[in-house]
């Protein structure tokens, strides 16, 4: 196992530039702080009351200066209280500690020391899923940090939209009519409320993600009348990466906007990787625990059994992992479907499950045990990422028999699930061109009922190994808009390596990008201010703000300093692109000036003759 | 001016990994020779014929190890003798050459000495363009040239085809069925023929940038029925870079797949550096003339006069510049549609006849002088990208009255200049959220009759200067599948800097990757041959193949070696991902054959049924 150096796995905090937290408290529950970061601009940095910009805020105490950070003791268990006072879980001694597993497996040398809590578990009869609750016509604490996080940026936008002037507001109003978003049937609110977010919920169009053994989460929501969210992958493997490597890359993913983290570690120490990464993020978790469950079996498939997976799942959901993938579709009869693909089957589990079907001559046992799998699932409060298996691994096999026979099965099992009031999603590809990935979504929604779609990318070529950041932000962004609720990150290490620090960044922020773009174009009521406060700080040569507005300051700041490093150059009324005579921006705003005084004239002229 | 170190300006040699240089010759012209990149596969590496890829080339002689660079030189003329025969152009005393232009107006010290050629015009009353020919029914080298070009996959396609069995063809069919392209009206046919060349460049729908000063460019076409291609911006402005550096970035830009570069410069020796990046590239050479002009006049916008800018136009015309962008779609009354913009105007050309029409009161004279123009376009074969001086700076503007009415006006233009058998290119936007993308190609293929499309991105959303090749990679593949002939780059460093070698890499690959993305969406014959080698290469562990057959062999090769630098591991059935253990397409390959056994005893089973 390579060891990184320290600096390379250090835990990067601190806030953003000219950035600060803000936490917003709820109307029906007073104590909950929702973060948020809020830019200060410059443009009116004299008065007493600066302009700022909010921005939804991933990144959890990190960047709260406040924050002491300590990977052995943790986050603060935010929801602890919460889940405590619905009085519907009961704490209980767990199968396995962390302490336990090291000292039982591991040399624990050079490991971490860390005191595993008690897991706590629905009582005997409780059913502690936020579905359940929702369902029952009760907001959760969840429910209203949600709305809060989702409304915020809409309230701001109504609120600065209060003080335009008249004319300014018809201009804002044609502006609008002309962007109008075209959503593919989604039906994003001007105001998202707690009771929104519980209907959305209870009617499984929208998961939230949160184990009741993982009380440090800050509570958000996939769904597709939601904001898109995206999802990044890290975790070691036989090959490489330590567990002080994942946290620093857990926190780094979460500083550049991943919504959501998957552990997909295959590594020996699974288990205390996972409990560290658990203890110390803000953000769901999730997991493919049939990783596990063949690690339990020296990597076997055939020899994997239901007792073996059961334990695993629920060795997971004491930890606090909110979400699992699981393969349930992957059946018998669809695995000669993938004969004559040009890349067969692509999934690590799809292909686990498939060799065992095979061997077995019979279906998983995902599949013939999926209700006591449900069982699981609404004891903790763990969602459904129902897996596919079969997903597309090239572009060559998109949309084939094999990948729309398993969505149908998912499909079947959603509304199993949906009878045990346990939340789910469902798995998308993989390798899509650009014309057939409508297709996917069209299918899923009809297929699922609505339960929300995570898609792999898609990747858009198969080409560009060393790019696939970008051949896939292309179809995440695109599926995105057709109504995909989050998207699982692709980085530029795909197919090629383990992605370290640098690779999470480049797919964090290339799938930042493609979520907002889905947003814009879908015609999220709010999302276009971000967009516009940095065009408007562009136009005017607010060098500073258009940085700190941007999804990665450090970077805009940095390449605009190669070639005008000088702090006055921040000031300047021009870049180093087309230097001071050519500027297209300089030479508008003087014609702005002329063309205003035209305009003027010619009022003047209308009225004259009106008069 | 930065002078930068000679290691980063040195120019880029040599061949890719186990890639040859190979020619194709023509039919009815026996001496063209096309230039492919022929790749070796290691499938069958025993075998005295190997598997063999080829891959379009636009890296010219460079790639070539027989070629001898000399920037002084210059490369050979290949178009010369062509250009001859035609016997409808004369050698004259052009208005400048370099030399004189150096020892006239600059410092001569430290700049690398060329004597220039005489320039060629079109005999009195004769006209050179393609088009002209195209429309007396002659089929040019140039056409049979660029025929060999387009057709040479499809017909390696067919001839892998005729090698598959019976079976494998029956599986071939059912992939194209469901792969089939959506390619909104676009028709490229199965078969590239000189005369299918000559018909779209006879009747506008697509050209061949080919200024007959500009003997040493590759012939290539641009239209929505042939290959999307891109173009690079390189350049140097009056704050950064020098000639080196430019003839750096070009042949960087070409070697990366670039098929046309523009040469932005506008820093004080734009003449000697666009001699030396024309004498030097293999690819068409656009410009946008008004920058220099404007320089002719100290950056007084409203200094400008016809006459300069004619002088102008005749001095690139007769260095060999191929197309030239002309913003003379700015009318007087748009500019008012202007003003209530968030970005207002962006385009450097726009702004700059913006404030010229404003200023005089009266149409630019690119309008006024428009058939004037087109006497000079024709006496040179330089086309038209006719410049979207309106386009949107950002996603709030995108698709307004001013863009839109722009784009009627320069449809008109388009119909004048056909008038004249000059060849015409219309350029796009700029900044347009996903949703409003379509509406683009529709309103210019209307309006400009199907003239090509030539679009800057576009850029999906505002919010990630620094990743700014990705917010418009986005836009560019899906522009480009909705019929997009050409696709103009953006780097990482727009709206912050001037792009260094690294960024041109960077903005190349991502255009390559959305060129590609939108070919396969089109349904192009043979687009996919490429994909569907690489993805089978991943499949069998052939690593080697997968990193020479993607777009960028040294990167991909580069990150798999991070983690498993030994060469044994490019043999190896795994990689650092899963480890050896979990590798889903190992596990595949172990199913195939478990299930292809089920199937041929199950066939055998069905055999003695039917017996």
């Amino acid at each position: 196992m390579t060891t990184l150096t320290a600096s390379k796995s250090a835990v990067q905090q601190g806030a953003f530039p000219n950035s600060t937290k803000k936490y917003f408290s709820g109307l029906i529950y007073p104590d909950i702080r929702v973060p948020f970061r809020e830019v200060k601009l410059s443009y009116n940095e004299k008065d007493s009351n600066p302009a700022t910009s909010l921005i939804y805020d991933t990144s959890g105490p990190y960047t709260d200066p406040d924050f002491v950070f300590d990977s052995a003791k943790g986050l603060p268990a935010i929801r602890q209280q919460w889940i405590e006072n619905r009085g519907d879980s009961e704490l209980y001694d767990g199968r396995i500690t962390a302490t336990e597993f090291v000292s039982r497996y591991l040399n624990t040398e050079n490991k971490p020391k860390r005191i595993a809590k008690k897991p706590r578990r629905a009582r005997s009869e409780q059913n502690v899923t936020q579905m359940h609750y929702a369902r029952k016509g009760i907001i959760t604490p969840e429910m209203e940090y949600i709305a809060i996080r989702e409304n915020a940026l809409q309230q701001a936008y109504k609120e600065q939209l209060a003080q335009k002037s008249a004319k300014e507001v018809t201009v804002l109003q044609e502006r609008e009519a002309r962007l109008k978003g075209n959503s593919f049937g989604a039906a994003i609110p001007d105001e998202i409320t707690p009771e929104f977010v519980r209907q959305e919920v209870a009617c499984g169009r929208a998961i939230i993600p949160a184990n009741i053994n993982h009380p440090e989460s800050e509570p958000m929501i996939i769904g597709r009348n939601f904001l898109v969210k995206i999802n990044a992958n890290i975790g070691n493997s036989a090959v490489s990466s330590s567990i002080d490597d994942e946290i620093a890359k857990l926190v780094w993913a979460i500083r550049w906007g991943a919504d959501n983290v998957m552990d997909l570690s295959t590594g020996k120490d699974i288990h205390l990787t996972r409990e560290y990464i658990l203890r110390n993020s803000p953000v769901p978790i999730g997991t493919v625990p049939i990783y596990q469950a063949l690690e339990k079996v020296g990597g076997v498939a055939e020899d994997l059994t239901w007792e073996i997976f059961r334990d695993t799942l629920i060795e997971q959901a004491e930890q606090g992992v909110d979400y699992f993938t699981i393969h349930a579709g992957v059946l018998l009869r669809y695995v000669p479907l993938t004969i004559n693909r040009v890349t067969g089957i692509v999934s690590r589990g799809g292909s686990i499950m498939a060799k065992w079907c095979l061997a077995h001559h019979k279906e998983s046992f995902l599949y013939t045990h999926f209700r006591e799998i449900c069982d699981i699932m609404k004891t903790y409060d763990v969602s459904f990422s129902l897996g596919d298996g079969l997903r597309p691994g090239s572009t060559a096999d998109a949309n084939d028999a094999a990948q729309f026979a398993e969505l149908e099965t998912l499909g079947e099992l959603t509304k199993i699930a949906w009878e045990n009031d346990v939340q789910v999603m469902i798995e998308g590809p993989g390798h899509v061109p650009m014309h057939m990935i409508q297709e996917n979504m069209t299918k899923q929604l009809e297929c699922c009922d609505e339960a929300p779609f995570y898609t792999l990318g898609p990747l858009t070529t198969d080409i560009a190994p060393g790019y696939d950041h970008i051949t896939s932000a292309i179809g995440a962004a695109m599926i995105g808009w057709y109504g995909t609720a989050m998207l699982c990150y692709v980085t530029p290490k795909e197919h090629l390596g383990l992605p370290d620090k640098d690779d999470v960044k480049a797919g964090v922020i290339a799938y930042k990008i493609a979520a907002h773009a889905a947003d814009l174009a879908k015609g999220h009521p709010a999302a276009r201010s971000r967009d516009d406060a940095l065009s408007k700080a562009r136009f005017e040569f607010r060098w500073h703000d258009q940085f700190n507005l941007s999804l990665d300051p450090d970077t805009a700041k940095e390449f605009h300093d190669e070639t005008l490093p000088a702090e006055s150059a921040k000031d300047a009324h021009f870049c180093s692109m087309c230097g001071p005579k050519f500027c297209s921006m300089n030479i508008t705003q003087d014609l702005r000036t002329l063309a205003n005084e035209a305009t003027e004239t010619s009022d003047l002229a209308k009225q004259s003759v009106s008069t």
